[in-house]
C-alpha cells in the first residue's frame, strides 16, 4: 500500500472508538469561484445537519423523461449479463444499474445539470468527477432495507477515497413517504468517523450490495450519534425533489411496506482534490462501475 | 374435522379470491346490555375502518408499572425452558412472553380493566375471553418487522376460531415513532377475506412467530385493499395510548431502526359466542399459551 498516513483507519482488528472528524464538511462559500445558487443558511444548514433536501427540485416533465429512461435502462437486453446490473436475490428482477452517466445519455446530461452541479462545486469548493452513478429500482412489498452506515468508511477503505470531500445527489423519481422505505439520515452524524471493526472479505461488493455485514458502525457509537441528534430524519416529498448529502453522513432505510415501486437517481460527486487511490483496507480496487477510475472534471451542459 | 361449514377457506391448494366479510364488524351499540363508553362515531369508525386509536389512554404512572412488571417477566430465571417465552434468534435476548394474564397478576388486572372490557365487550356485543396475552420486547436496531397479515386467517385456520369476532388490543409502553417499527394498518381490510394458498406445514408457530410464510396474503390482494383505502395507517402517540384493531383488519411492521427498545401489551378479545373449535387447516391445534382452551368470560376488576 504506498497511500499517505491513513487518517481514517477502518477494519482494524481492534475496535477504535469514533472521533471527530478531520475534514470541513463545505468547502466553498457564497463567493469567489466556486461561489453557487445556495445560501448561507443553505451552506449553514448543510454543515449542521450533513444534508439538504430540496422539495420538487425537478418538474413533472423532467421526472416522466427520468422515469422513462429508467424503464428503458432496466429493460435492455443488451446489459444482460453485465455486473453493473443488479438482480433482486430471489428473481430477475432488476434492483439497481451502476455507471448510468456513461451508459445512458439522458443520465449522463443529468449529472452535468448546472443546477446540481453548481451547488455541489459550492459545497465542494472545487472542481468535481463522478465517483459513482446508478439508478435504483424498489418494487412494492418486494424492496429490503439497509442498515445504517457512512458511504466514506466503505469509499475509503476499499475504493481509496482519502478525505472526506464528497457529496451524494438522490433524486427520488417516485413520491415519498413513510411506509415505502425512504432514506433515513443522523442529523450531524458525518462530523464523527466510525471505525468499523473486522477484515474486508475478499470481492465484498458481491454481497454487501445486497447486504452490508463489513463496514458497519457498531450500535454504541450509532446510538450516541443519534442521541446526539436528537432523533432521526427521513426527508419526505413528492417526486423530482432531491437530497445532497455528504459522504460521510449516517443513513439506511427501512424495507417498502407499499404496493408501490420506489425509484430513484444516485450520483456521487467527488472532489478533483479528493481523487481516489489504492485501497486503505482491501487487497482490491472494486470494479470500476462502482468506483470511477477515470477522473474527469464534469462540464456543466447547455440548459 | 367436525367443524360446520368452514365460511373461511384458506391454506388451499389452489388460490381463492378474497371476499367480503360475512359477519359484523360492530356487534354491539350505544344502548342494551353490552352498552359502553364509545360514541356512535367511535363505532362508526372502527366499523369503516377496523381500527381505533386511543392516545395516551393510560396514565404515566400505571405505564412505569407495566413497564416494571415486562422488565421483572423478562428477567424471570423460572420461565427459562417454557415454550411461551421467545428469544432473539441469534441471542439469548427475550422477545415476547406469552399468556402474561395467567403468569402475571399485573397483567391479568390489566386485561380485565373496566376501560378496556367495556369497550371491547361494546364492540362485540357479548361478553369475552381472551384468546391469546403476550408482552413484546423490540430492542433497538434489532426489532424485525412483521410482513402484512390477518390474525383471524391464522386464529381460525390453526386455532379453530369459527368467526370473525374478536378484537385485539395493544397499549404501547414506548412512545411510537415512524422509526421504531410501529404497527401499520390497512384501513377497511378487515372488511374482506384474502384466502391463502397453500397447506400449514407442521408445527407451524414454531417458525411463524419469528417469520410467517404460510397464512400470507397475495401482493396483488393486498394491492387492491391498500389502494381501496388510499393509503396505509401507523398510528403513533406516547407511550400509554391503546389500539384496538378488528381481527381481521390487515397489519404489519418494519423493522426498529432506532437504538431506542419498542415494547407493548398485546390481549386478544374472543367473542363467548365464537369459542374455538378445531382448527379449520391444520392437523392439530396450537399449543395452549398462543390459543387458549378454557373459555372463561372475563370479570372486570374493581378499579
Amino acid at each position: 500500500m504506498d497511500n499517505m498516513q491513513d487518517l481514517y483507519p477502518s477494519r482494524t482488528k481492534r475496535k477504535i472508538d469514533m472521533f471527530e472528524r478531520l475534514d470541513p464538511v463545505v468547502y466553498g462559500d457564497t463567493t469567489g469561484k466556486y461561489k453557487g445558487p445556495l445560501s448561507s443558511e443553505e451552506l449553514q444548514s448543510f454543515d449542521d445537519n450533513g444534508f439538504l433536501f430540496f422539495d420538487q427540485f425537478f418538474s413533472e416533465d423532467d421526472i416522466a423523461e427520468f422515469r422513462q429512461e429508467l424503464k428503458r435502462l432496466c429493460e435492455d437486453d443488451s446489459l444482460r449479463g453485465w455486473d453493473g446490473v443488479i438482480r433482486e436475490p430471489n428473481g430477475d428482477e432488476v434492483r439497481s444499474v451502476f455507471e448510468v452517466h456513461k451508459i445512458s445519455n439522458c443520465f449522463n446530461r443529468l449529472s452535468r445539470h448546472p443546477r446540481i452541479l453548481d451547488r455541489v462545486r459550492q459545497l465542494l469548493g472545487s472542481e468535481v468527477y463522478i465517483h459513482q452513478s446508478r439508478i435504483n429500482y424498489k418494487p412494492g412489498f418486494k424492496g429490503k432495507g439497509f442498515n445504517w452506515h457512512s458511504d466514506f468508511e466503505t469509499w475509503h477503505a476499499e475504493d481509496g477515497m482519502p478525505r472526506m470531500r464528497a457529496v451524494s445527489c438522490s433524486i427520488i423519481l417516485t413520491d415519498n413517504n413513510e411506509f415505502n422505505g425512504p432514506l433515513m439520515l443522523v442529523p450531524g452524524s458525518h462530523k464523527f468517523f466510525v471505525p468499523c471493526v473486522g477484515p474486508t472479505p475478499e470481492d465484498h461488493y458481491k454481497n454487501s450490495l445486497k447486504i452490508q455485514q463489513t463496514g458497519v458502525p457498531d450500535n454504541d457509537s450509532l446510538a450516541q450519534l443519534i442521541d446526539l441528534a436528537g432523533g432521526i430524519e427521513a426527508p419526505k416529498g413528492p417526486a423530482g425533489s432531491m437530497l445532497l448529502f455528504d459522504c460521510n453522513t449516517l443513513h439506511g432505510s427501512n424495507a417498502n411496506m407499499s404496493p408501490y415501486p420506489r425509484s430513484n437517481v444516485f450520483f456521487v460527486y467527488n472532489s478533483m482534490e479528493n481523487r481516489t487511490t489504492t485501497p486503505y483496507a482491501a487487497n482490491r480496487r472494486r470494479p470500476e462501475f462502482l468506483a470511477a477510475r477515470d477522473h474527469i472534471p464534469l462540464t456543466p451542459i447547455e440548459e
